[in-house]
């Protein structure tokens, strides 16, 4: 669920890299590395497959609480190895944050505003994780074992708009295509540096034959004239005419490069890196119908173990097992006995429950806190970023308060009708959205959208909202640990308390990710299963 | 079929770029002007719908000669304007080449080696073109009209290798992360660039105010420290240890970058530029299932009109019409007459004829030439490419000579089996290559890729290689035009001769690419209706 760009208070685009800057003013080094955990940038999977369970489970009853995928991957792993295992699941179905909205899809958020999704047949909103990156193997692991078909996710557009309404100059509040901003700040850089370095300026950092490279590197990077060193424009920023057939138009007929103060006048060269984040990068995947696809691969496993709409009361623990108690849907309340229990439930939900557990782990429940995080779909009845604009997936940046990014989907191109992501914001900003009903929320995304695509508000149709600090299973889309959780809490809850184990994303420095949730409970009930070996 | 980068004869690799450079060293600017037109390089789609033909057909028969997408197009869109129309397809399928090569695909070519492919069933290769860029609107006009589903292509993946071994320092012959030359090049470049500047170096160029943004741009951009501006590596090139779940690995470890001497010398820095070539850039489609979808989306609309397995031996015109010679498989000849002829036969093949043009028409045909182009489809028992090594379709960059790229298919994720591109080459070296057996041709290919995937031949079972110069109805992959031939030649043949239209990519700045046939068939039936609406 993670997304690398966020927007301050006062609207300026927040990339991790720079939030993390503003924490290395405040408190220095350690801080931004407790940060870039917190956010879980540039995570990558660090296993691959799951832990060898072998040697029997010696009669062990195992109960899981929450049917999440961290939830589900302890059940499947651990009934392979001969487990006996039972899940509760508060709400009606299984995924956890897994999840996708299409027909029908019904969610009351805290606040009593009731949704039911109403898109067409065939179109739908990833509101929870929606893409796969390529390290991720964890996730990629179970997409496919259980047959999950992929496909690509175009996380990275150069087509796609760059909208800076806060920058200055003549580039602010226009919507202009990334390949563009691209092409033109990294061909004026370069020729500012290949100059410098011909003239022999950088020779106490390079040799002189390195100097030759990497002038020569320059002028490959930002397509400079080889005479002249000059950028005078490129044809991947596009053309004034497009070339064609025959003479007219023939070659048709360059564009214009924008000058390099305009271009840093309007601050849209913030959406440009040497390299994308690590989990930014291509290649990144999604389920072909939804990322709910990897929920129902699990539930085909293990389905018949769960527990559904079940809420845990109290959990109590004794020398020799667990009991849960838990209310069901229809008021029903019942207890559930077992030899040990792996809970993934999200803290910021857990802090709630009735737990038997030590003083110090209790307080180390209080280290960790959830992020406000809202997601819109909006059914558009006509794909007109990609008739009018040839924009084929991938995110409009932008630094609009409280919408984050728009993101145009990967999925049924060239269809009539589409669902885009209408804003994806986390923060302050998003809570103040988030306050507003379910009509209030599409218009306020419907008129931010309007502001990049003229066709915006003419096409919208019906939208569906989440937002996850208001779901009352989850209270936030992801934990958040600042440094001194993740030195104090953070390895507390790490280690099973009596014969309870966590597992979550929260557990993992893959924050708000699948792979985070699913190498979690691969190492928790690998603790688990060493310590009925030993038993 | 367009591709980015080339190999010469010492092994360099050439992009476009360096291959104007080249031109421009030899010719100056119109030189390189008509390099650019000759490769197609950044070329979009000019044209996004068929002319309007209103006004009737007045009876009038057209001959189309080609079943290629250039003359189905003419077919498909005279006959819905009321057009008479026949077309002679000198191979046994129609597409041109629009194809795909799976199971029983079979092709002999002029030195008299004859393939059959042997692809395990749902596996294929496209041989002729293979992606559609965003702006190709002419292509997506008839993928929408047909029907036909599109996929992702991915043209450019992070995590693919570069793999330079004429390069020197540490890195050459070494499989080297593109994400990591591009964090690292661009990372050390940002630093050197951002330290003169701050010292105020560049004020000449900038004043005091865009001094500021400018190096915050360089820190953005190259993720440099923003206290002293140093570049020592960022998530974004991987970790040395990857992060995942509880304390262990907890966070990981970062990895070191390389230094900027080793990157320099490796040549690696030849893949970077500052945004992809226009019709290289993201988001690239095609088909699902293959190229040819496009070819038997249109062989439905027009399949009834073709004569297939019939070359034509002559074309005779008089006054009042066109009478076109052929000879079908069997050997049985006989002959077509028409009002007009559209005329798509690439003009490598056309100068061998007898046709009945002016001396002028005549003298044009001889402006252009056609490139030399080698594929090769290799069958893989196992993708390893995506489990061993976690990179899910692009490009592998290389200098080899005579393997171009190695590209990994962007289709079926995940399945057991998978058919990559082992060489994509054309010029001198490809010649060298087309000239070995087909089993001589794998080996060849199989060897190279060994040096990049040490799991390459171990897995590699059958290939399928195709040399469009020795396709005896194409003898040559697309046309070439010199700055010459674009001048003098060129619009002479855009023209019609008499009652004689041609049409194709080589009459087009699009040149090797489908929109380049489609928009010139566009073009030109709009002229010959005209015409008709003026006789």
């Amino acid at each position: 669920m993670e997304q690398q760009r966020s927007v301050t208070a006062d609207g300026e685009v927040l990339t991790r890299r720079r939030f993390f800057e503003g924490l290395a003013a405040f408190g220095g080094v350690s801080l931004v590395m407790a940060g870039m955990d917190a956010l879980g940038f540039g995570f990558s999977s660090a296993q691959a497959a799951p832990p060898s369970l072998t040697g029997g489970a010696k009669g062990t009853k195992v109960v899981i609480l929450g049917a999440g995928l961290a939830g589900m991957t302890a059940a499947y792993e651990l009934t392979k190895a001969g487990y006996a295992c039972q899940i509760l699941e508060a709400r009606a179905f299984a995924g956890g944050r897994c999840q996708t909205a299409r027909k029908g899809f019904q969610h009351t958020d805290l606040i009593g505003h009731s949704q039911t999704c109403d898109f067409d047949d065939g179109l739908y909103i990833n509101h929870g994780p929606w893409r796969i990156p390529y390290h991720h193997r964890s996730t990629l692991h179970y997409t496919k074992l259980f047959g999950v078909p992929l496909e690509s996710f175009v996380n990275d557009n150069d087509a796609a708009y760059v909208y800076f309404e806060k920058g200055s100059g003549p580039l602010a509040g226009k919507p202009i295509r990334k390949g563009q901003i691209a092409a033109d700040a990294r061909g004026h850089a370069a020729e500012l540096i290949a100059k410098v370095a011909s003239k022999g300026d950088l020779d106490a950092a390079l040799s002189p034959a390195d100097r030759d490279k990497f002038v020569a590197y320059m002028i490959n990077e930002g397509r400079l004239s080889p005479k002249d060193l000059a950028y005078t424009g490129t044809d991947g920023r596009g053309f004034a005419v497009h070339p064609g057939a025959g003479v007219d138009p023939g070659p048709g007929k360059p564009s214009v490069p924008y000058s390099f103060k305009d271009v840093l006048d309007s601050n849209a060269w913030r959406v440009l890196s040497s390299v994308a984040g690590y989990e930014q990068q291509r290649t990144m995947l999604q389920p072909i119908g939804g990322m709910d696809q990897i929920a129902k691969g699990f539930e085909k496993q293990v389905g018949s173990m769960i527990r559904y709409s079940t809420s845990v009361e109290k959990v109590k623990q004794s020398p020799t097992g667990v009991t849960v108690s838990f209310r069901d849907a229809a008021g029903k309340v019942g207890e559930i006995q077992a030899d040990y229990c792996v809970c993934t439930i999200p803290i910021s939900v857990l802090k709630n429950i009735d737990l038997d557990v030590s003083a110090p782990f209790k307080a180390a429940m209080s280290g960790v806190s959830y992020a406000p995080v809202n997601k819109i779909g909006l059914q558009m009845k006509r794909r007109f970023w990609e008739e009018d604009h040839f924009i084929y997936g991938g995110h409009i940046y932008n630094d609009m308060p409280g919408i984050g990014t728009i993101t145009l989907p990967s999925t049924g191109w060239q269809g009539q009708k589409g669902v885009l992501l209408g804003y994806y914001a986390f923060g302050g900003e998003a809570v103040k959205v988030s306050m507003k009903t379910p009509a209030e929320r599409a218009a306020f995304a419907v008129a931010a959208g309007q502001k990049v695509f003229p066709e915006y508000a003419d096409s919208f149709e019906t939208a569906f909202s989440f937002s996850w600090h208001l779901a009352k299973e989850n209270l936030g889309g992801w934990a958040e640990w600042n440094e001194a959780g993740r030195r104090d809490a953070y390895p507390v809850l790490c280690q099973p308390d009596g014969r309870l184990y966590l597992a979550g994303e929260h557990l993992s420095y893959l924050g708000g990710w699948q792979a985070g949730a699913i190498e979690s409970a691969w190492q928790q009930i690998g603790k688990l299963h060493a310590r009925v070996q030993q038993a």
